[in-house]
């Protein structure tokens, strides 16, 4: 795809932004029922090609699980248009005034809400994140530009034309969704450098992709994802409770950015937990990595090199620390925290508030598993990815964090 | 100054940023008044260091209104200090909850106001921005690294040495504010690639600097000022009320960025109006560009060339351009504006209607001139710039837009 192309993509966009914009809900409702019948209705088609993207990857011996997360069948299909259903439910937050006022020579002021214009979001293999973020651009009223991976192309070529072709049977532009069809990692970088079309750039996927858009974009990124998400177990913590997070926290869906990477444990209450919580962890095949004095209550406990404490592992490994109070975990998380998640699990109220003021993170927990911190949890409906950014948008991204405000004055004749 | 030298003074910031993030409001405000003493007590050493400035300024040929600009004498110092004092009498916004709510398993979820961080704001010439700036960030909680211009190097060198005297007599760490005391261009592309260190970039100058900074940084960035200010008078505007705001819009002050810069004149009422506009802008010196059309109406009308629209005039020179109807001066509105403030002057409810929710701005006026467009006008209290980006913060950015949030949730036990 040439430097034309791509500029072409972000003029259309750009120009049918105005419209979207002013979009009324009944009828961006309308767009997304379309588009959920259009995707079942195409579903042979988007499986056909689908096969193609998973036939290759075979070929290329991905993994079972990246496999499985590219693969697409009827139900999964069901899925995604009963989720783009779901979002067409979802209060549309355009238009809501968010504040308003009289200034003392009486101008009246409103502060409304409304799109952020034209969002790219950039992703890896799901491809049903190609669907969901395009419904949730449509009904926060934002133009969307997507770019898949090439693990996906195919699927992803034939789920953005079942959605197209919904908007136009619904007599609106095609091109409130896009799709670059280039794979090439060149282009992406000239996209990023479109900043008169495009608002802003949300890249979602593994911390390389992240870093990778971060550091070409010119244009505004709301960063997502990355987390190394930390419990401590405080000396005054039930220890049952404790247990309980814990395993929830590592083991309920150890792939996902709120899932728990490091247990601190406080050193008073070491011995009484610390073999309760090797033979849990055990038991559910969590690989313990330890410092050196959590190694003494089991063999099976490998010490834990310096690369470990920042790691996301992702997976069903678990990094354990045991600290001398509340201020070696606070240094402790300052140091390796990604700002996603963090929760202290104690009895003490000035220990717990402590934790929450001063821990620098998107969602603070206390005596609560880190795996709360979701869109759909937190009661948004929805979600467009976690940021661990703090300009914008912080934490679990919903429909109104895809929008910005203007503010609207009337008057009566003021002049200043 | 050597990039390492630019890490440590990141690296420094970063350090005490924790500290300044749960530093109390009385604190705070105490510091704001030591400062504020601090500029009075070495106002001396203050003016003798700016005398080097626009001693350098002369030899270099500034213009009368940049030696204006840079010159510091004992009265705009007791005015910086009054500004300072009065940034303490303003609410603080670290705290406040924002959102809460329960969810139906009974975690308290708490959406509460936080520091953005590490704040780097970058500057031209005008050194009372730097005690301003620096001001604002103490009262939000956050952390200031200061970049201005060489032009004022010295002046800003004992400002800044004043207020982290001040601070230090206070027992807070100097390091709460911090001046980047190299002028050298290559050391700002450096600064700008500190993402461990820092948390926002805000730009404060002419479009050159805005470019520059929102080229070269991977840090994000929020974009201020640029105004390509509209105004147009439709054909049921009262015309006395359309004369005086546009007068009001392009003569108090024309050097700001919500000063007009083009005016658009409905067909209708352009033969009554165009004498009256014209008499009154060429007595207040204003020198005029128009379309074809309007140049009839005098001959000391220019015939405005096609960069006439998209200029930022910054001075008594107004564009004018008569047009058919509120679609053309939406049209070209949409075309040449930077997004910051627009007006239309009407009687008609549904142009004005249209008119407000069609137009992409900051602030879109009805009947009112687009010098209200400002933080101290909106009430805020001060001001650290204007946004014109639709990310973080839109329109005038007081306090609150100098901050993030974090989620703070309370359980007692819960699990996913």
């Amino acid at each position: 795809m040439k430097y034309f192309e791509l500029t072409a993509i972000g003029q259309r966009a750009k120009k049918v932004s105005g419209t979207l914009a002013i979009c009324g809900t009944d009828t961006k409702n309308a767009a997304l029922h379309c588009i959920a019948d259009s995707l079942i209705t195409n579903a042979q088609k988007i499986i056909a090609a689908n096969a193609v993207d998973v036939d290759n990857g075979r070929t290329r011996n991905f993994s079972k699980a990246l496999l499985d997360r590219l693969c697409i069948d009827e139900q999964r299909i069901r899925a995604i248009a009963d989720g783009i259903r779901k979002v067409s439910e979802l209060p549309d937050p355009i238009g809501d005034i968010v504040e308003g006022w009289t200034l003392p020579n009486n101008l009246e002021i409103r502060k409304v809400r409304v799109p952020l214009g034209v969002i790219c979001i950039i992703f890896e293999s799901r491809p049903n994140v190609t669907a969901d973020a395009a419904a949730l651009c449509l009904k926060s009223g934002n133009v969307a530009i997507l770019r898949g991976g090439k693990e996906a192309i195919n699927t992803n070529v034939e789920i953005v034309n079942a959605m197209r072709a919904a908007l136009a049977s619904c007599d609106l532009p095609e091109d409130y969704i896009q799709l670059v069809t280039t794979t090439d990692r060149a282009a992406v970088h000239e996209l990023l450098r479109l900043n008169q079309f495009i608002d802003v750039v949300i890249p979602r996927g593994g911390a390389g992709l992240i870093k990778m858009v971060l550091e070409n974009s010119s244009i505004p990124v709301i960063e997502t994802g990355t987390g190394v998400c930390h419990t401590f177990v405080d000396s005054s913590a039930d220890l049952t409770m404790a247990l309980a997070i814990a395993i929830n926290a590592k083991v309920s869906r150890p792939a996902v950015c709120n899932a728990m990477e490091t247990l601190l444990i406080h050193c008073d209450i070491a011995d009484k937990f610390m073999p309760q919580l090797i033979d849990a962890m055990l038991e559910n095949a969590v690989e313990l990595r330890g410092c050196a004095r959590s190694k003494q209550y089991n063999d099976r406990i490998k010490l834990a090199t310096s690369d470990d404490w920042a790691a996301e592992f992702l997976d069903l490994i678990l990094a354990v620390k045991i600290v001398d109070n509340v201020d070696e975990a606070i240094a402790h998380i300052d140091k390796y925290s990604t700002g996603h998640s963090e929760a202290i699990i104690t009895n003490d109220y000035f220990n717990a508030q402590r934790f929450q003021r001063e821990i620098d993170a998107a969602a603070v927990y206390v005596n609560a598993s880190t795996r709360f911190t979701d869109g759909c949890e937190f009661g948004f409906g929805a979600e467009i990815g976690i940021s661990t950014q703090k300009l914008h948008a912080r934490g679990p991204m919903g429909l109104k964090e895809l929008t910005s405000i203007k503010y609207l004055i009337n008057g009566s004749g003021q002049i200043r």
